[in-house]
């Protein structure tokens, strides 16, 4: 799962969201469920609850669990309530971004949070900026309203189902309208949504979430996903399921399993912990080699590695130690410390590396400057050997479906070639999962795949308009 | 002036506005303005400035001098800036409520702030809803933007000025929008707005602001107000004056000559220390009194008290000190302290008070029950009469065009003849300036005038749709 | 009073006193007569409170409604506390210096503020390091603390008795020791301590402050001054009064009357307002000017101002606007502003000034800068003529107890004549109360003198070692 | 090593300690070092520099890293500086309590800084107390400082070598006095404290820590400990040792490598990461048993558990993810959630344990409260047998020497047999590592003993004045 803060070189999602229908604490359940999601992005984050009547809203900058003190969570009172935790891009850090956004129209008062990125927003916002609708604001959250808005369907739900259908890209969608929760998720199902239940004494409450480690929490249990292309409304009538449209073919983002979701989360129906230690065991058979330890770059590594270590006999270890502590204040003396930012956050263990052939396993290698940095001080603690093994395919493309990925120019392994990186690297073999076999790892093994690899493959499961441009700009909505 | 965040039973107005166009710092400069204009609001300030192709904003909650440090100053380039500071009615405070608002629309990008209260703004609020527009605060401000949006207009300037001529009420409107800043009074001009001007070493700037103390502080000089009706756009071919609409019957604020303007301030052309000093003097008149000693009650009333006392000969003294430090944090003891509320704020001296027939000056009389704790303070530090003036008519109406007044069924003097207020306050006499007087203080001496009275009268000068709604409700906007 | 957080160019006392006996939310009142006493301090403040046994200690850098949260006040539980709020000087701004000092010695548990300044402090720390104790701050408080663990006496009284006898300077003391408050003033009694009382259903409540405006604010009465050399316990036994030394000559700090104390204050018996009323009438009589008006320098300068225009007939206006929102982070523009510091916190109203002959009274002169930038920013709003009036008498020598005065070098009455003082200023006149007359003002005509006057006169009432240092150097304590 | 904020069953030491000379960023460099220690201690921190003639300090609540900013580093100058990183004790609280302690005394100005907890402390103060000395925190540093005032000796390196003699107990002492940094460690070297080196262009700088872990973020190798009994100078002259006493049995502190060390941290000489997986090793020998997965309680017991699962073969995963953002806010819905509090932090992976025979692996056993918590919540994830594995025997008495334990009354393993203590936490087996097998982990194979193992035999290295007394209260200094 990924590291809170780091400066590392690292992919990122934008965005957790969470919704709670029939529970006359909803807000403070949201509260839980979003600290669980918490490591989905920790620049603001964002409740709207509900009474039937009115909708409270309270959104910040910060940490979760520093913004919703008792106070906060004694002004949004209701039995539903959604929730949002936002990841930064560049250019867009602003309380004004922060999700979710409440807004009074024709349909009445909505508030709506979402997990994704829309690629034809663009285009959705011209049209209806040429329809006199205003923008405060650069997320896609926005443009869906203003949909609902000008739809001329009367109920809140007509509108959204239309409204949705308008949508090209990636989203998981969470909504308050009226006296009920309404989710939904794209057609191709990019980015995950879980259903859970909570059987209380007032009968059952339904929950929604990014990821299941959010029901654990709070004691709900995972009974299944919302599917491509569903709208689930949980409301006075209790749950009812429906497709607004057809399903198209299932792209789910194999990077939820391969770094963003948390180990101990069941995503796409899989346990992550099950799939990414699968990739571990399956990438011990890709350039094998005897070396004497396997470590991993915590925190994210660690389940491949293990996974590696099991298959292959080698044993594993705890060579980097990583400080959880993290502030922005620190200051590099003048007479430069090498590495200092990466040192900040890890310290080599002499005793397990010095003299040692070191395997070392991370999930991800985008840019490689950090892999550099971490490669050079895994040999000045000693290392004899340094290999480094990736938990999945080389990073060719950026993704348009949520994930924050530099520009094509900025990919290494879209410019260079394995032993190019090797090189620049600076580590003695280096081998990356082949697209099969992490497709094996997550159990994606029917004749269609259900997974979008498109960040390995450069085949986009939509079409994509402008997609030069999109190549050489980094979209930043969540 | 106002009281800064007196918890006293004063009539507020909301909000100050300020802008600036053609100088290398003109956030800078805006925060100066407001700075000056802090009286005017305490809840909220935001600042949109803008080089002509972007706008950036900042707005938080709080007072103007601890918002706009230097970095977030840093973060709002450009020549032009508007500015608003917001005071807070109940229910809405929140920093979605923060002006200046900032959007993309098919016109471009704008932001604006407006000082007022639009008394047509729930019907065009529902009807631009009808057409699909989306609300997601409850400021006219957002509403003056859909319209701008909505229009059919090419241009921005167009557009707003359609814009415009669609609102009733009270507005004193500050915009960036696209090179250059557009600023607009409503037709009756209840609002001040004033024009000042910078020489510099290249070339003219050119600022506008709620009150002219805001130029005082930027050596800006004053060179007269926006009129009625009156839209005037400074950009790159100088200052361009129009009439977008036909002004109306003038109704300038009275109030803001009575209490909510700086005494160094000139507004409507006339300075506010003259007219309060005129009626104190005026006040006198009214059923003249033998007494000791003049007493302001501070800060507002010392102005009029001054010229009371110069009239009648009767020394002024300040017989009540104020505390300007506030916080939120005291708690009354168990055994209770009497008027503990007012008392943190105002202490009697005896020394003045003592023995002595006492004339008590206030500039407004709203609910009565501060005014009653007063005179019940001062009687206890020994004075031996005390008789009240106030240096206004009774209040018998709500105000609808931007000041917060209580309902008509809190406003005593709507309730109760002068006696029995005299009674409820326990002041040996009371008397009020008559609204001859006034108009004389304030020189609305034309056979038309110029001024509108309705707080004193009733007679409103606009059209009211559900007058009997807005009677019993407190319209919050700004 | 003292303008709070004033950039000016005025002398600043250092520091208020309260205590309070026998009440079970005497932390409560602590702070609200720390609340009534903010203008003597705005760095930091703090209680210690005791039941007897324990004492609970709080202080903070701030203002005191910002630091005795209801939280806060929580934990400082107690029938007794001790108060104190500092004012900051150049070099000692921490917490660390924050009283009262709290501790555990051999006498018990004992927490100590103080008011005034110690003049053989440095000799008594230098004494009292040789003899093993450790200072941990600048405070002279903790001087009077390892004096009192120093002692060969067995009580906390005699200890405190016997260390009050070996200070030289100026101190009004509080102390929590044991089941009791012990008070104590020096024994010429330079620095003001009030006594007052409350009646309760459960008994009398004692309260001791460096201003009567403390009391009023929680309903006790003034009963009387501590007197110079006097201690009095309040404790069990009720309130228990001696003598513990012969009062030497009494010389009460003139100052506080002249600007320091609040006007609603009666200060060594003599209510503050009378006095600085009565300055102005005597100072209407030294070089005795026609004018038009008469404009104070806010805040401090309007009693005397008043008084002023009482005996001359001038008439009195508010010239001058004080803006009270103070923060920190004002930018003056490149393009500089004339007098920016000056203008952030006054403006002229050119309606009074303009075309007008001006008398500015003040209370006080001591660089002479500020006073040149208000005189030229009333010419400039269009004054003819302007004549500057202090208040008291030019002040020529440094305080060494307790007021924060710059070195002789930086007085400017200490360097030049009154009319090079006038040259600098560019006032068409300039004059000062005379000595005699200021004494006729607060009361001080009996054939010995009560009063201190030495920053008029340079002729100190107690004995200085090392006077050459103390001439060049600022003593920062409090 | 100790698990950030975490509100579980842990014992947990007190403090880290920092030095350097002879370095011009000498604050940064304590900065990062502190950073490096933070695990040690989360209340407070504070850094004292000095130039060799001044001293300045800074300390504050909270974290290294939002406590040091750019601006509060700029104002501590100078080539040496102490730095202290504090664990919070109940009752204590506060930033009176914060190191260093900063004074001037008759050998000039000091500060210092300390690890650990002197026994005799009480007879210490006692003693200082009835020679004058005044206390104003509850810190051990207070009475070191006292000791070297009331010290006969001439200079600060001689009477602090007299103080040092008078101290029983633990202590790893860092100080600044005069032009030097001078640092000892009690005779019997309970806590560590580690010689650094740097070398720059300017000449060697000399470093010293708790743990070796703050040299690697800095670039200075390790070149050894400051032994038992010993006191280094770094100054002027280079470094200088000494022993100022002669060293008694070393009895340096087991649960260092036990629990609270960071793995990466040499401590005693030998590496912290060994020691735990040796433990971890011999451990698989306790009651050696059949079991499907080892999983350890995080992040505490990962070095253990690995090194169980290499030497018993079955795997390892990581079955409980912890989730490492921390808030205070969080509160218990009304319908309680079973285990809430641990929850926050620890969540099962159920693919993992689900229809497994479980065995956990801890480093420590405290009160076994938590560890009931984490046994039920693995047996609802599935596990089908659940056996608890303690890396160290069990906990039967409080530590004395710094460590901060609960009284033995607390303490389970003092009152309750093995198989007792099983029932309660309702694991299928326990079983803790033998003292004789600890003492091989961390090399402890002389015929004499160089650790202290008090908590788990109750055999103190220090005669301890009033044990009674000491066992049923917690000593809570640092």
């Amino acid at each position: 799962m990924p590291d809170e803060e780091l400066p590392f070189d690292k992919l990122h999602e934008e965005c957790g969201v969470f919704a709670v229908y029939g529970h006359s604490e909803a807000a403070n359940l949201a509260h839980l469920g979003l600290h669980a999601l918490q490591h989905r992005g920790q620049e603001s984050a964002g409740i709207a609850s509900s009474d039937g009547k009115l909708i409270y809203t309270f959104k910040s900058m910060g940490h979760v669990a520093d913004i919703f003190t008792a106070s906060v969570l004694n002004g949004l009172p209701g039995y539903m309530a959604i929730g949002h935790t936002r990841y930064s891009t560049a250019g867009d850090s602003s309380v004004l971004n922060a999700q979710p956004f409440s807004v009074s129209c024709n349909k009445g008062r909505i508030a709506v949070a979402h997990n994704g990125n829309i690629t034809n927003a663009a285009e959705l916002r011209s049209e209806l900026e040429d329809h006199g609708a205003i923008f405060q604001a650069s997320s896609d959250s926005e443009v869906i309203l203003h949909l609902v808005a000008h739809s001329n369907q009367r109920t809140l739900a007509e509108a959204l189902r239309e409204a949705l259908m308008l949508l090209d890209g990636a989203f998981s969608l969470v909504v308050v309208a009226g006296d009920s929760i309404i989710v939904a998720r794209d057609p191709h199902g990019f980015r995950p949504l879980a259903i859970g239940r909570m059987n209380t004494a007032k009968g059952p409450v339904y929950v929604f979430a990014s990821e299941t480690c959010a029901f654990d929490l709070i004691d709900a249990h995972y009974i299944g996903d919302v599917e491509p292309g569903e709208m689930v409304i949980a409301g006075p009538n209790g749950l009812t399921r429906e497709f607004y449209t057809l399903p198209d073919r299932p792209a789910q983002c194999v990077f939820e399993h391969v770094y963003f979701s948390r180990p101990d989360s069941i995503v796409f129906g899989v346990p992550v912990q099950q799939s990414r230690e699968l990739m571990g065991r399956l990438l011990s058979e890709e350039l094998p080699i005897q070396a004497d330890v396997i470590v991993p770059i915590p925190d994210s590594g660690v389940a491949a590695a293990l996974g590696y270590s099991h298959a292959s006999g080698i044993p594993f270890a705890h060579g980097l130690i990583r400080n959880h502590y993290v502030g922005r204040t620190f200051i590099e003396p003048s007479q430069a410390i090498r590495d200092f930012g990466v040192r900040l956050k890890l310290n080599p263990v002499r005793e397990i590396l010095a003299g040692k052939s070191v395997i070392l396993v991370d999930d991800s290698l985008v840019r490689g400057t950090t892999s550099q940095k971490i490669v050079r001080m895994v040999r000045n603690a000693g290392a004899r050997e340094v290999h480094l093994r990736i938990s999945c395919p080389p990073t060719i493309s950026p993704c348009f479906y949520g994930v924050d990925t530099p520009t094509k120019r900025e990919l290494i392994a879209a410019n260079q070639t394995v032993d190019e990186i090797r090189q620049f690297i600076d580590c003695d073999t280096l081998a990356y999962l082949s697209l099969d076999k992490l497709s094996m790892a997550v159990r994606d093994t029917n004749a269609e795949s259900h997974f979008c690899y498109a960040c390995y493959t450069g085949k986009y499961p939509t079409e994509l308009v402008n997609i030069e441009e999109l190549m050489t700009s980094r979209p930043n909505r969540c």
